[in-house]
């Protein structure tokens, strides 16, 4: 019979990642998830569910079975239990193992479990893989710095969809698909975002001619979030380099410009 | 029976945005605009309009009622009247009040009501969000001195889209949907611009190495837009963060970083 | 009757742009290049081709006519007739008027002259619009830089459809409209410029796999042509800032760097 | 009867590409590449196919023939024999006559030939073209500097479309054509990238409503990639015009421009 691990040192186990029985735990986790993702994705295939589905709803349990349990282990170690379940990866974990519960009393939400894959983000940050979290620090900061400039665009392009989906509903009308003010505002998104599936198109030359203007607008003006996130990410990256800038020797302050010739905190020669 | 502010107290409301009441005013104008937008995009839904189309009717009528209101009370508060009345926000806060009043005579022409959605705009301006404004003035700069480019760009992507469509409609004709050349024009905008809706696509081999050439090129300039807005994004970014920068007395550098204690070039106390 | 204008003062009207009677000819070409497109176009419309055939004809070959009578004018007037009959623009005059002509033996062929369209690039080039051939300058020398990496782009995305194309031709085959390795090569140019027509798409499994593929390779790789344009762009913005440079007082060299302190031709301290 | 060459100077002639005569073997080879890709799309065409078949499967055998020689003759003339074979040019010449040999087992693999089409990238390579070569060293520099943040980024998108998908199979359903979550991801995966071919489309106000949030969520992270690439081949092209640069001997500044005769800095010559 193997020994039992002690309580802190299946602490250690669950929540560090420096020796080898954590990090076995973490690919455990990391396997654990990806196959139940797998699991969800065939079982909704038609002709496998036909075939497979005892077999797959097994496998299901198996999988909720041990998150479930491994959730109780978290709550358990942990030394501030609420501080965890309602922390952002507490919430995660609690509800990647609701949907299966949930799916004995209302049909069709076992799909939902898929948020699990949200649980692949502790995995990533578990494995602290130096060099993507210097990569996604750069990219997080260029997307933060771009927050304010890309809600106000977003705020412009829903007013533009606003009008443009009013006037193609009353210039083509029900006749062309255009049924309602709503049904317009989701052509008007198709056709800005340059998706056009397609399902609604405008069938006389008024409304055509409308539409000409719409595309030549959004092709204009998807040149403006790539313009925000590029110019902030060449900002952020310039930033990361300059980590890399001179030292005072003086002060010892890190990061001075590459053109300085003085220190800009102790004002001594460099 | 409460007091009825003075002439001059309700301009301080109406115009100004600096206490509690006008502030009140500002946010209740904000709700109505909301309120009078959500009512025009549900009467246009078929099912809500045979089962609510009245109480809409009304709740439209109450909304115009009190954009009237305001908009009479701007004029009659303005010292120069005509001049808010022929200023832009004059002018959109007329055109958001007249639809409902021409939908009395013409049919269809309530849904121009979105307008309002304009009005949108100065309750933007109103709310003065300083972190916006300083975004929106990049933006704006960005946007200006990108227009000239644009404007030739545009005219280049004109000239493409006729002489692209004049040869799709020779190489494919009406059998194929290419009816026209301004149908076929429609076609070559829907297709350099990416959106790509497929009512009508080249059937014969001709017509579809002519529409590859036409979306390779689409592609390849999809590219200049975003060029022209991000290179002088990037500019004005870097213009709006030197403005911010402190400048060294001694040797009168200009853009030296805000958490400078010296000069970085001649090691003075700023 | 009114006198007739040397020769030499028609050409000065023909050939230059700095008086009153020459800038109205420039104006005229460009009322009568407008005019004609629109002519055109209208005719191609079925339902104004029956109603207004006639006329329109009737005013294509007046414009014809004077197009003609201008370009014999040109080659008159021309010191080097040769010369003129062999440059680009006398080429697209020339080819302005042959398709009405052609359209007399050759059904069809009178939708060839919208080649005029590229007339009005010489209309352009003579209202030598200041503002609009700086920024023209800025976007040309960014697009010849970027000439020989968008070759290698354009190079290495036909070999992807060459490949593409052929692997969903093997996967789905004939029965999903993909009947040749060139049709599949059609959808794939489709597929990777985002146009996304809909007229072929996969319809089993495998083929939907290496459609998603093909797509999100399509996402990566549309990165590279904007990433190519807009470095270019970036760089010729700041030569074309570059010619505000500092002057060199001693060998009056100019364009020289703002951080420079000597003359990077003569030496001495600016 | 023609002189055999020497074993020594056949692999000079195969190897090598600096006279005459290797110079023309790398022509030769490049015409018999693209002259069999020519035959294998045409043979896909079914028109072509019904009426040249025969034509064109004996022009196929000698192609192949003559790449099987070739094969045969680089092993025989390479000294590190299994250096060759495995290498990758070794693995794509080997790939590039497979195909039609087995077509004589298995129907339909002749087409598998295609992949001679990365035969060209090794006759591109030889042909050593200068200008090209310094391009692509820009654009491969700036994309294996971009490689972790595309990976970071298909990533995330990877799991927006794990999670989009599964929504829509949940609110949209079989009947509307999502029928399985892996056809929900196919259709999330057309719709992020803007593609949109419309062959699966929302049919309920709530699923139109979800697709218009994931066309935003698209619209504003396809500036993501492109910002990536943007920013490093801007630092690409730097680098690459730096080392262009003069470096002064007195002062030892690096990256002087290429026409200055003494340094911006110290004013000494260079």
């Amino acid at each position: 019979m193997p020994i039992l691990p002690s309580k802190s040192r299946l602490a250690h186990i669950v929540f560090e990642h420096d020796d080898k029985a954590s990090k076995n735990f973490d690919l455990a986790i990391l396997i654990l998830i990806l196959g139940s993702l797998i699991v969800v994705i065939l079982d909704s295939e038609p002709s496998i569910y036909r075939d497979y589905h005892r077999e797959l709803l097994i496998l299901e349990w198996v999988f909720t079975g041990l998150f479930t349990v491994e959730y109780g282990l978290r709550i358990w170690l942990s030394k501030r239990k609420w501080g965890y379940i309602f922390s952002f990866y507490g919430l995660v974990d609690l509800l990647a193992i609701v949907p299966t519960f949930l799916s004995l009393i209302l049909a069709g939400t076992q799909f939902l479990v898929v948020i699990r894959a949200l649980r692949l983000l502790r995995v990533v940050r578990i494995l602290k893989l130096g060099r993507y979290m210097k990569e996604a620090e750069v990219l997080k900061s260029a997307l933060k710095a771009s927050k304010l400039k890309i809600q106000l665009f977003l705020g412009t392009v829903v007013t533009i969809v606003l009008i443009a989906g009013t006037l193609m509903f009353i210039v083509e009308g029900p006749e062309s698909g255009y049924t309602s003010i709503g049904m317009s505002m989701y052509w008007a998104i198709v056709t800005l975002t340059t998706v056009g599936f397609g399902d609604i198109t405008p069938l006389t030359p008024l409304g055509k001619f409308l539409a000409s203007v719409i595309m030549l607008l959004g092709y204009a003006i998807i040149a403006v979030p790539t313009g925000i996130v590029t110019s902030e990410l060449a900002i952020a990256n310039t930033k990361s380099k300059k980590k890399q800038g001179k030292t005072c020797k003086n002060c010892e302050s890190k990061g001075l410009d590459l053109d300085a010739a003085f220190c800009k905190y102790c004002g001594k020669e460099i």
